[in-house]
């Protein structure tokens, strides 16, 4: 069975539920990108998406670092990749590094949720990329200390994921079976009654 | 100048972008909110959108304490704010607290990707309950000891924020001059530039 990307990306949707955001339900991360470019355009709406996240004090202490296709940004985080990640990741269109200044600004005191912020503004930066229609993949494999020499970033901004940006390409394009299964497989989630909690221990009862 | 609260949602809009997706733009954290409760039905889709987002090897370690008022829940985590909080979140028909596994189920190990995980499911949460027509304002202002103890929470569960929820309340039953200014004072964010960079040191060049 040989998939085209509409039809994986149809496959991949969560299970819809009536009045939860479609964009929420359609996002989903794969690892076979198409060749097709992101235009600078669309990179600078996904950004703006993040940019309007919420943040303790305000603080925005996130950063990103892109690097496209052809760059040497693009090529250094490439080359930080670890494990299965090289086989695919280095494909993607833009590859991107988040990072969040773990000190306030304005008083130097540590700001515990640098990155509980990164990974707001970066949920809504994936939101926005489905939303136009590409796709994203998130991955904490990589070589810490190697993308920070290579990348030149102080100790005071924690690492957060790498991204993989750009448009969904077809699972056969992965050229390996492990990571065609994987791209076919289907979406899974614990149930609400496991993570929601109307005391500590209680699931809640939700309508 | 008395507003009421939509004629305050509109002031609050962050300057539209053309493709950016409006429930984005329309977030924002307020401190007055009204009477009127959320239904059971409402609350299960704010969390089923989070339970949908992206986490390290899919842990999924964000845990949601739910406290409606009238309830126990309710009434510890209101007791547990902290300075301006008291003030006005007490008024929210709903309290949330947000958690994060901070080890991986399987081996134990710890999973430092819990709280930034844990931001992004909380940023799907709370853009969900904007496209619902409710508000939401996220504090880290509360007493991280007394909630642990009056919630019985695992010291491997690590605290995220407190989150208020409900519909948009009047800025003025907010009765005190400072909250209602802040209510009023337009959302700002540092501009692209500063955030987006293609190596460090360097600005990007967006569309």
């Amino acid at each position: 069975m040989s998939l085209s990307a509409s039809e994986v990306n149809i496959l991949k949707h969560a299970p819809a539920v009536d009045g939860v955001l479609p964009v929420i339900h359609q996002r989903w991360s794969p690892r076979s990108f198409a060749a097709r470019d992101v235009t600078p355009a669309d990179l600078a709406l996904v950004f703006e998406a993040a940019r309007w996240a919420p943040s303790s004090n305000n603080e925005q202490p996130w950063h990103y670092i892109v690097g496209v296709r052809g760059s040497e940004t693009h090529a250094k985080i490439a080359a930080s990749l670890a494990g299965f990640n090289k086989n695919w990741a280095p494909n993607a269109p833009v590859l991107i590094l988040g990072l969040a200044h773990s000190r306030f600004v304005r008083n130097g005191n540590p700001n515990t949720y640098a990155l509980y912020d990164l990974g707001a503004a970066t949920a809504l930066l994936v939101v926005q990329a489905t939303a136009l229609g590409l796709a994203t993949h998130q991955m904490g494999g990589f070589d810490r200390d190697a993308i920070r020499t290579s990348l030149g970033i102080p100790e005071e901004y924690a690492l957060g994921s790498v991204i993989a940006l750009g448009y969904l390409g077809e699972p056969d394009a992965l050229g390996d079976a492990e990571l065609i299964a994987r791209e076919l497989a289907p979406r899974t989630r614990k149930p609400l009654s496991e993570m929601v909690h109307s005391a500590w221990g209680e699931p809640a009862r939700l309508g």
